[in-house]
């Protein structure tokens, strides 16, 4: 009988692996895709793209003349040695000049130092063998540093055009984003749960939902987990998820998506809604902290400038209007709506007058809040809610939730709303449940801000809009 | 301006603190949901239920008498002191008693050690500040150890039983496999992606899709990222996502939901198939260790014997079939297909003969896999491709995927598929794609078989099966 007893150490290395290790000299396989290839007549330059970066490998056609990239820190012992590996085997020109870019190969090589390489070393060629190749050649320079190229034409090549180095360190700071969600959390003592995304009713209600069928039955994708997390506090007290939420909602704007992930926290036995903001506050610290730890080579190729999120200002919605409204000379049409521009200019504001990137904006009007959200008991015209907005863009919408059975049924009859409907979630205010709140943040919204960038589109690998199904 | 400056020490303390400082003596405030009020005359016990587990705490009405429960371990001092504590408030003995279950609560009391009491401590209460109360008597015993209701009676109160002690262990537990997963491969240098649920057309094909309409476009809901995880390979080499999957199966069985989670890894740069199952056997390993570290309390609480992924024993598909043809007196009834009997017997067979929960069984058919599968180069009617049997239950499948543009189309060809369909996906076929493969893992699945449970349901917080849409 034939047993698997776990992972095995791989021949071919790893960039880390050489990094940590005593390599210099010797001779190691390596596996990645050709990214590109240099041609420089008797030299020909091979770069290696895998998962960690670039690996330059450099193949010489007569080894025993000068090398065409002295490396004058190796003895002339190690040259000789260098001279027999290229001498020693069986790769002629010929095949390296001949290999295709987004080949997948292994190579042969001598790892030798170069402070002009990446990383600080090089691999001087003695093999290459192919383990597969395309069929046609790319059609878009995703080689390139930067692809110049419209955000429509990456779209729609999407697959490739991932595998540009920029494109993929975007996702690989949002990776850290999500990473410094969950690990944060986990040290505040919140479970992470798994709740339904196909759900008999949303919960922010409305027309913006996609409808399915389900076995003859109504059902909707979920806007939102705010049910099922709101449930789960009574169970654990502090949780969170991280999943894919659903809006059908038509605008075609450069923050919209129809799909995107949402990272959801829900907390009981809150004090108040300032909790929440706080621990929101402590997941950016620790999340800036460990993008400064983990990610810094996606930071500095993407020159990413990581905000200071020490302390983030807290301004009342109405107040906010009103600073905005006084310092760039606006009219406040409507004291109940916050209009996309405002929230740009409220965005500048702190970032004008306190140098913040960041700032919570709190109370907002009730109408505008759904059901669910607690009103301020000194003014019942606002709610204890807020939003997160990130350079004058929302990324996050939380507060406290209501937690007494009648006072939901009262503000549901208020707005004309049926308890049969959502009576298993009704269920957990009857049976009691703690004060709590929580909040959902966006985290493409979260990225692009992050990135500088100007579409949301760019911080999803395979974004859903309203003209977009593919790929 | 206010300002936010990330997470306030909250005055109420938890278990945990309780556990690793110096409070033995001292009075705190703690919070929690009361999970269970008993009557003793004149002396009233009091369950707290916190996120950690359950404290006792306990009311005496005679603090100056022989105390109910004298505490050995405390001098003359500190039954005075005791005293005092409960005599210095203005907490009544009726107060106590009625205390409704399930009210939200901040107790202060002094913490004294006491060896029946979970965690060896209780506190001496001395005032109970109520934060939120119930509207009704819990329809069932929720603070029973054991609830001793049917599945479908704790289904359909879902949001209130989950309350339940035994019943919340198992999804603490079923966080620690998707903690184990993700952490686990982290370390083998894979990246964590976010790939659409709302595709044009699934993985798997066929006719369990959920159709929704996307803004007159016909769409369907993900049987899998297969697609995705498939292109962030020509990306990040090795790419891992933990994220639903939807399936419109209309089979109502104890092994079938219709939205499950799934664990998915896709890796490149393999030598074989067999190192799938080695990454899959390593993340078991790590994930068995973090387990029996992190989760030790609800493994106790639900009698949960870790299983042995030391070593798995790996059989071929029609191999498979002869052993339990030939052990159990069966005849092999199609050599093409495996019946869920077959799979049970398999599952039997390696417990008996080689002391394994689980088994690989590889090399299936080829006209049970989907198109993208890679054929055996030795015999084509099968793939190199395997499933994971824990005691029986298929919990994974896996395989290494075709990376040659020309061969799928010719695979899709012989299976009368328009390659127009799919374009997006075949672009990474067709500019280049190195050899790899990857597996799907159902977490409530594993999660069921690791418990002992004998319906999936109990393994999903809020199951979707053919009748179910709610809670």
């Amino acid at each position: 009988m034939e047993f698997i007893s776990g992972v095995k150490q791989k021949e071919d290395v790893t960039i880390s692996q050489i990094l940590a290790g005593d390599y210099i000299g010797k001779t190691v396989k390596m596996r990645g895709a050709v990214h590109n290839v240099r041609d420089m007549g008797e030299v020909v330059f091979v770069i290696l793209r895998k998962s960690e970066g670039l690996v330059q490998c450099v193949f010489e056609d007569k080894p025993a003349a000068e090398p065409a990239l002295p490396d004058t820190s190796e003895s002339a012992a190690d040259v000789t040695d260098e001279a027999e590996s290229f001498a020693g085997n069986s790769l002629a020109l010929s095949d390296i000049k001949n290999l295709k870019e987004e080949s997948a190969v292994e190579v042969t090589g001598r790892v030798v130092s170069e402070v002009r390489a990446p990383y600080g070393f090089e691999l001087r060629l003695s093999g290459i063998e192919i383990l597969s190749e395309p069929d046609e050649i790319l059609p878009l320079a995703v080689n390139k540093f930067k692809m110049h190229t419209s955000l429509e034409a990456k779209l729609a090549l999407r697959p490739i055009s991932l595998r540009n180095v920029r494109e993929r360190a975007k996702f690989k700071i949002q990776e850290g984003i999500v990473r410094g969600f969950r690990d944060f959390l986990m040290s505040q003592g919140f479970t992470e749960v798994h709740t339904p995304k196909i759900v008999s009713r949303g919960a922010e209600g409305g027309s913006n939902v996609f409808k399915l069928d389900y076995f003859n039955k109504k059902a909707e994708m979920g806007q939102s987990p705010q049910f099922y997390k709101q449930t789960m506090v009574g169970v654990y007290d502090r949780v969170f998820e991280v999943a894919p939420v659903f809006r059908a909602e038509k605008h075609n704007t450069t923050r919209h998506l129809n799909e995107y992930v949402s990272l959801d926290f829900e907390m009981g036995y809150i004090d108040s809604f300032e909790e929440i903001m706080a621990m929101e506050t402590g997941f950016l610290q620790y999340t800036m902290e460990l993008l400064a730890k983990d990610y810094q080579k996606e930071l500095n190729m993407l020159d990413v400038k990581l905000p200071d999120v020490s302390r983030i200002p807290a301004v009342r919605f109405d107040k906010a209007k009103e600073l905005v409204a006084e310092k760039y000379n606006r009219k406040i049409r409507n004291p109940f709506d916050l209009e996309p521009e405002e929230e740009l200019l409220i965005g500048r504001y702190f970032e004008e007058e306190y140098g913040s990137d960041f700032v919570f904006v709190t109370h907002y009007p009730s109408k505008k809040r759904p059901f669910y959200a607690m009103d301020d008991p000194e003014d019942a015209r606002f709610t204890l809610s807020f939003d997160l907005l990130f350079r004058g863009l929302e990324v996050t919408t939380g507060g406290q939730r209501i937690h007494d059975y009648k006072e939901i049924l009262k503000k549901m009859e208020k707005r004309g709303m049926d308890p049969a409907d959502i009576e298993s979630y009704l269920m957990i205010f009857k049976y009691g449940m703690p004060p709590h709140g929580g909040l959902g943040i966006g985290l493409e919204r979260l990225t692009m801000r992050l990135l500088g960038e100007q579409n949301v589109r760019e911080a999803s690998l395979f974004p859903r809009d309203v003209t977009r199904l593919e790929p």
